[in-house]
């Protein structure tokens, strides 16, 4: 009942909000009002309904302050497409209002020719900043990066300090980082102030006296790996971001960092189970099976490959029919044990355990394992497929094919993630059609080879 | 040469760490130097690498302060195994050293002897602090929550209270979140205070005046899904833990949810892909092997069921044998088609998009994917099929098969995710073997019962 009652409610605000933005008379107290009552997940489930010509529209009514609050609760995708869809005016106002690294992400995803326009529409230095945060690759320090940074001179004392804060007391507001930096002439770092130490310091002191001088930094460069070890190995909420002349840039949060992380995460379970992009069941028919059979037409491509080879052992297996009873569980199996161990290195490849280059120790690990495991597995399946065709053979070659593939998928998906990244091709999104294509081709060879050999014992 | 370089330094690291804590010299120092010559990583390493025996010992030997700093770097599962592994005495003196939130993890997480044992050891109040946070779930407001806050009363003044903070000033040193609490009588949550805000604010205020009256606060069973939209919707750094009389329990920081979003969406990525434990390639290989086979041998037992599938129309295989090459392309690709479906409905559910009784708009969306997809790829693999055995019919039966089929796919896979969540199951465990096992049967049959009813045309 109470599903139902939920469901109802939230055709009625879907329907309230398409009358709204549909009707000529654009005031924007009823839209405003409608918002209000909803929490950001009933936004954001309400409006990725609304076509994107709506979507714009309702960015367009609203104040540039209401328009980020409804596109905080939006997903990425969703974000870009609307405001791509805005007059460049609209968008450039509703831009100024982001922080700063909001600002480059959204500006480094859209297409370039809606981009160049909305920078157009803004002050030059701030289009200039915006420009050069959008130039670094989203997931290094640099673009993780907010300049939003309260940077105070090393010849301040605390009560000068404390004084300006005070004056100007909005600066403080929006931080993400509760520390301030202090910089020497031309904006060189040269020390870091927590926020609480100026809280509790001595008026007279000067900064240099209670900042952490010689702080750690890093460079734009820094990509989200290492940031990630960096958070790992220190318990600083932010990292200050320097250029090759050691001045500060901006600083990288530890929130920005984790939540790249869970994004990098989560964007690798949907890629190892063929999820490319990022689609949502609001987007166009043609447009989500179009996404899907990029990813399938590689898949249905490498297994026309593998099952060549139970082509070419027709023969064979017409005279051992039983034999194709169990092929497609050798294939399956082996996909599944070969999985493990590339999520193990996966793991332990982002734990900072394992390095790209180990791939001896990886078999070493993986070949006692899929030893084990092989001999488990080919005795259990062996003796199945024994009952089944009432033949023991049968029993020895199905059973002896899935333990050799087991090792083979082990040791091979142990590697796989390793090999990968050397690459540089995303391991998540390839690990598994490779490993599931020559696992396929193995397993069958192995147990139509087999098969061959002991014929006159099968039939 | 770089990476063997390191190769052979990690290998004198272990090797000197190792002969260090052999020796009965109990000496400290050398064993610090060699530590601090380590960032995390290396640690971690190293120390994984060691015999659980060893790991213990160093533990042992360290300062608690240091052996925190150790355990710090190290994956859970290890930090637990090794606490246990030591004397009651030693390990309580390092979990008092830990943040009131590890140490309810770590307490919790230990055998239920080996914790008795280690609370018996420490200060009855803190024992009892920590039993009472480790009764909550781990992945609940009340698991996630520090103890560790700065609660003020409600009739100080500014100036007093930053002369309390300053006289006290190591209080504030460890705090993960920015915010004071002011609480009435009897420890009620009245107020927030940005410590910012104590900062700029004149000296002769109440805090009553300059705290956020009313505040948001959750109670100790919000479960995580819960925390992440309400992080989602707010900005805030922090948020109170209040008991059912509005009594202040703790804090919830944004940091500790989004370090548990993370942990959930990689243990969903690896549980996917049949890494049920934690894993770690320096454990015992006989534990490694039982860990993966429980869930390879629940996997070959839903193979064998889909198998029986094939097994029952041996008749028809044996007469049109070239179908045997299709069908595990078949079972595969109805996998690959399902999982993305599974995939999409895990994101929609966690951004909130997506409701578990939703399964209605779940097959509307899904079913025109899968209409079309079906159709491509059910083209495609029929043509090659029609090539392959040099009959029309064969192209139809394969490919209609794999139409059929992948619509079957993804219409389940779409709502396998809804369902699960709703029984209580964990969707990243149990989609992908409840899928695969219904697509396997159900392509398995369409294809041998249409090739059944063609039989005459295909041979």
């Amino acid at each position: 009942m109470e599903a139902t009652d939920v469901a109802i409610d939230e055709a009625q605000v879907l329907e309230k909000l398409e009358r709204l933005l549909e009707s000529e008379d654009a005031a924007v107290e009823p839209l405003t009002e409608l918002l209000g009552s909803l929490d950001a997940r009933e936004t954001a489930r309400a409006v990725c309904e609304l076509p994107i010509e709506q979507q714009a529209e309702l960015l367009r009514r609203l104040s540039p302050e209401a328009a980020v609050e409804v596109l905080d609760t939006l997903p990425e995708v969703t974000v870009v497409e609307a405001v791509e869809e805005l007059p460049a005016d609209v968008a450039a106002a509703i831009v100024h209002e982001l922080p700063s690294d909001d600002q480059a992400d959204l500006i480094g995803a859209m297409d370039s020719a809606a981009a160049a326009a909305v920078l157009a529409e803004l002050a030059d230095d701030e289009a200039e900043r915006i420009a050069e945060l959008a130039a670094y690759p989203e997931d290094c320090a640099g673009g993780l990066m907010a300049t939003e940074v309260v940077a105070l001179r090393d010849i301040a004392t605390v009560e000068t300090t404390l004084r300006r804060l005070r004056a100007g007391a909005t600066k403080l507001r929006d931080l993400d980082v509760q520390y301030a930096y202090v910089v020497a002439k031309g904006r060189r770092l040269v020390g870091v102030l927590r926020l609480r130490d100026l809280l509790i310091a001595d008026e007279r002191s000067r900064l240099t006296e209670i900042m952490i001088a010689d702080p750690l930094s890093i460079p734009a460069e820094t990509p989200l790996d290492e940031l990630i070890a960096f958070f790992d190995s220190n318990s600083f909420l932010g990292v200050p971001v320097v250029d090759g002349e050691g001045r500060l840039l901006g600083v990288v949060s530890r929130r920005a960092v984790d939540e790249a992380a869970e994004e990098q995460a989560t964007s690798d379970y949907r890629r190892s189970m063929g999820v490319v992009a990022e689609e949502l069941r609001s987007m166009p028919v043609l447009r989500r099976s179009r996404m899907r059979l990029s990813w399938l037409s590689v898949n249905i491509l490498l297994n026309v490959v593998a099952a060549s080879v139970i082509a070419a052992y027709e023969e064979t297996l017409s005279s051992v029919i039983a034999l194709a009873v169990f092929l497609p569980i050798i294939s399956d199996m082996s996909g599944c044990s070969g999985n493990q161990a590339v999520a193990v290195s996966m793991r332990e490849l982002s734990l900072g355990l394992l390095r790209p280059s180990e791939w001896l120790r990886v078999w070493i690990k993986e070949g006692s394992v899929g030893f084990l495991n092989g001999l488990v597995l080919g005795g259990l399946l062996g003796v199945v497929a024994a009952l089944y065709a009432g033949n023991v053979w049968m029993g020895i070659v199905v059973g002896g094919a899935l333990a050799i593939n087991t090792l083979v998928a082990v040791l091979l998906g142990g590697v796989i993630p390793l090999a990968l990244k050397r690459a540089g091709v995303d391991p998540a999104l390839a690990s598994s059609p490779l490993l599931t294509t020559v696992t396929d081709m193995c397993g069958f060879f192995s147990a139509l080879s087999l098969a061959t050999l002991l014929l006159d014992k099968l039939v």
